[in-house]
């Protein structure tokens, strides 16, 4: 079978970096081209850790569009719509944008790419936006609860990641000095992945179910109900950790909550309920997302967990590139767990 | 002046060995004798990081109770009842219990030593209880609302600890291996320190305010709020970072809020309002607590941090002391932040 | 073709697992049994982090040997020569073993798997000795040097460890709250990786070269150079980085090094030279070792990383295993870099 | 008694705030002002953790040195030689130089200040130059040999420091997702501070012995026994650990070589001789030095370690300040260690 021919801009970021790392294993790919202006003609492992001993490829000023299935834009926030307008590329090839810019429905094509919601779209689209790292994470705990129409209170949503997060440009609160054993909140109640997760959530409601307030457009106070999301900086590079508290009208037996989430994720590839608590590192340098739910009288105490890098952006985009080339869903994507 | 003669029983743990090196720079104490059986004779320097140097005490398996004005506890949580059941403590010699012991009422004169709440019981006090690390981090974010009758729907609290709170015996999540880069929860809703701060929220509020329901005797589902509290373990070994979120019956404006908290913490020794939102390494490594509040519409979300070693354990039991003895209440606690 | 059929003892400790992480996406492998008596019926995930959703393998308390073609002994050290009294394991079945109880000649037929040295007798081996993770990463500095006759004067090393070197058992050393932001050192001149080391070096070195001295057999001051070897706890989980100061009779053209260094491993599978200064992380989660040197008048720094648990062990013992069936020397080893 | 008056240049860097937090709890020391240009005007505690409630001191763009009797210039390498070609400070204020300007002797008055070598020059001086922390560590590991001249070899170093070292400017080496985990070499056999310890080690040495050389000026090869520093980064903030293998030209008894270091060290203030191994954290947050030494044949082995913020800089200044102006040379020193 001939093998998926790729190209990569943005290749010399965070995310870029990962996804060499990840698609040079990969049995059915073929990088073609890793653009980066600034690092041209130098090799991915003069930038990418990781690399030394894995591959001769170097970075290319060149994009030769002509010679690939798809593409992926690594790039920052908001530079992938910009990009387009600038450049034409062949309808013939696919893109997979990990940026933000495309993941709320407007007037484009791209498909929303959280495969335990989308798979059949997904595997028939030709654009597709890639879901953020913490929208991943937190609507992977919420998804069931929303589709089984359980979210009619507003959600309380705690999730601290890793500094991978962040990026790669040495900002004050990613100096290691500030960083380590130290613990902070930002962007309290009012994180970009909000309009996402409330499209989401939106979309499986049934439609009797309170709408989910967008509170970044429509402000506190509105009519339906909201996720409270509080985002913590943790002091470790990789992974997602997420605890959602949701209030039911009345109480459920827990095996019952338990299986609702058993059902929606019986056929994901990826993502697992647990019988046992969680802790981060069961998912480390994987693509796996874990989730386990308690029940407390009328709270429901769910967890998720992720590795930001990977099923919360490049292994969750090779994962949607799996399926819109209907290769086996985790070609590639059968990573050891760093687990230590 | 005549200083304060100290003893310590339980001096080889974790709090003993904090409460040393906190007492051998206090300038009004001089430790009598520091007590543990399984290591008479070995100077505390062999057992506690950090001492060589500072003093060539040794522990001894004596307890010469009529040596001292004040001894410290600073046993396992349930051992110091089991100690005043087999060992007579002259009554003119005041204890400080760090355990768990005497912290909710009842057949006992033990005063629960929140200096920011009862400064003047503890000045009168013979004997006293010591809050323990997440209460006294969660109710210096509550305690202001829940005096002014403003908790009255359930309260979202989630906190973040380092591995100095779950003590000096290795187990498997403070084993290094396990721990560092990872992060988990645990006693979901069910963490023992919920009693101390229902009593201390229901001995604050203004009768018209609903009752905080201790939902670890009464259970879920019964009348009363509820304080939701999710723990997590840090991978940290110093501090608590804590955020609690308080749904209001109306919006309030942010700087009646502010204000509200200012004014309590207005005369208290190591208790401030951050008009900046926080990050742990503020605290570690002193007695300080720091909190901040923002508004949301009718959500109020605080932030409250301390050192979980000092004003969680050792800092506050020395500045109760300080208090009991009528000393300065910050003499021997100008401690310098570690920032880094 | 058919699968390798594999067993693995000691299966619930460290490298048991990591073993098991390692051999479950191997393309040629089929794990037949994981023993571990205390542990029998459970599922390898419930011990194991980052196993859940991989695999449903459990423990088991059998060892049917005539059903495997080779066996992997993950036992601590001196287990492996008990067992094998104890026990009888057909002359058919290879065996892989992890401790060190083979690794120095002797009245067995274990050869030293080292596979830069001596891939072809491990090709052809029934028994081989897995090397140690401080002793893979010192020798892959030294061997080149060796080889060529250049190792004539005291050799000065220097090599800090991760936590997961020390094992899964909890101790003073491996507490996090001791472990963490600290550094020591330990066994100081005297790690019992030296006798292979110093076995290697004679073995590769020209005969009219200095003897390497044993200096935990002979002690010091006896003929022969010394490896002066300081082994050091790192704050990390993962990884050996080492530096090794060799002092040459006289200067030599830092090219003249650097290219005995690539020659030496140009066929090596994975280990690679590096033009530029290391730094740990790119080599964790990997199989591979990286080298690199720099010349300062008669004095040669070399420093060689490995992941102590993938090339340090497991990740050997595959390459090994590898090699013993004939298989792809790289194969089940292509593992992503975590690289954050 | 009148309190010290004191003015700091460079008060928004790491050590600014490092010695602002020192200086706040000095029972004799008043700050009169802490210049920073860039912050004039806000509070200290915006810039430098841990500072909120413990002070109220800003920020300012005056330098009134006529209002001071002591100023320390926290400026980076190079900028004190150039800052007093364009300020005139009148003669009767003391300088106290953290940066390298005039730590060599040259066409100055700058003694430098070690005070376990120098107290007297110290207790006499007006201007002073504060050693490196690389230095200081390195050389109380290697001056009591030097006094002896027991060094007669070239001689091992290994020395492993905290981020805190690199300074408050983020660089990719210093970004939190790099460094944690990770470790590395740097500035092999070239560190600057090579230069302030080849000038003591040679001040000591009885004129029998053999010259150390400045490798750095001299280059390698050259006449003189060499120092062969490799500097690596450590994953943690605070704290300098190093290592000196000495070779003897015949061995000495262990005794012998112990009570040498105790004697060098007998009435140091915060230098101490440890019976046993060290880590790290027994010295982070305070100002004390620890040494250890073992022997092995000809070969001693010294483990010596400091906090590079405090003996490695601010806190050997304030020592020194206190020796300048004849107060308790521990005044305002009796730092608690963070320990955890």
């Amino acid at each position: 079978m001939k093998k998926v021919r790729v190209g990569i801009l943005g290749a010399a970021g965070y995310t870029g970096g990962e996804l060499i790392r990840v698609l040079i294993n990969h049995p059915e790919v073929n990088i073609v081209f890793a653009n980066s202006e600034s690092n041209a003609g130098n090799k991915v492992y003069d930038v990418h850790e990781g690399l030394l001993g894995e591959t001769e490829l170097e970075f290319t000023s060149e994009m030769p569009f002509d010679k690939v299935d798809v593409v992926f834009f690594c790039f920052g926030h908001g530079k992938s719509e910009a990009f387009l307008k600038e450049h034409e590329i062949p309808a013939s090839v696919k893109i997979i944008d990990l940026a933000q810019d495309f993941r709320i429905k407007g007037s484009h094509d791209y498909v929303y790419g959280l495969p335990e919601i989308h798979r059949e779209q997904i595997a028939g689209c030709q654009h597709l936006a890639n879901p953020g790292c913490f929208a991943t994470c937190i609507q992977l705990g919420l998804l069931p609860m929303a589709k089984a129409g359980l979210l009619t209170h507003d959600i309380s949503v705690n999730a601290v990641t890793g500094s991978t997060g962040a990026g790669q440009k040495p900002a004050a609160t990613t100096h290691f000095s500030w960083r380590t054993d130290n613990f902070s909140v930002y962007k309290l109640f009012t994180h970009q992945h909000l309009h996402e997760i409330c499209q989401s959530l939106n979309e499986l409601r049934p439609s009797a179910s309170p709408r989910v307030a967008d509170t970044l457009n429509e402000g506190f106070g509105t009519d339906g109900i909201t996720v409270d999301f509080i985002p913590y900086r943790g002091d470790f590079s990789r992974g997602i950790f997420c605890t959602e508290v949701i209030t039911l009208d009345a109480p459920l037996p827990a095996e019952k909550v338990v299986e609702m989430y058993k059902d929606f994720y019986s056929s994901a590839a990826f993502t697992h309920y647990s019988e046992k608590p969680l802790d981060l590192k069961q998912v480390v340098n994987t693509n796996k997302a874990l989730v386990h739910a308690e029940v407390f009288g009328r709270k429901v105490v769910v967890t998720s967990i992720i590795d930001n890098l990977l099923k919360g952006a490049v292994g969750q985009a090779v994962q949607n590139m799996n399926l819109m080339f209907g290769l086996d869903e985790r070609a590639g994507l059968n990573l050891k767990a760093s687990a230590f």
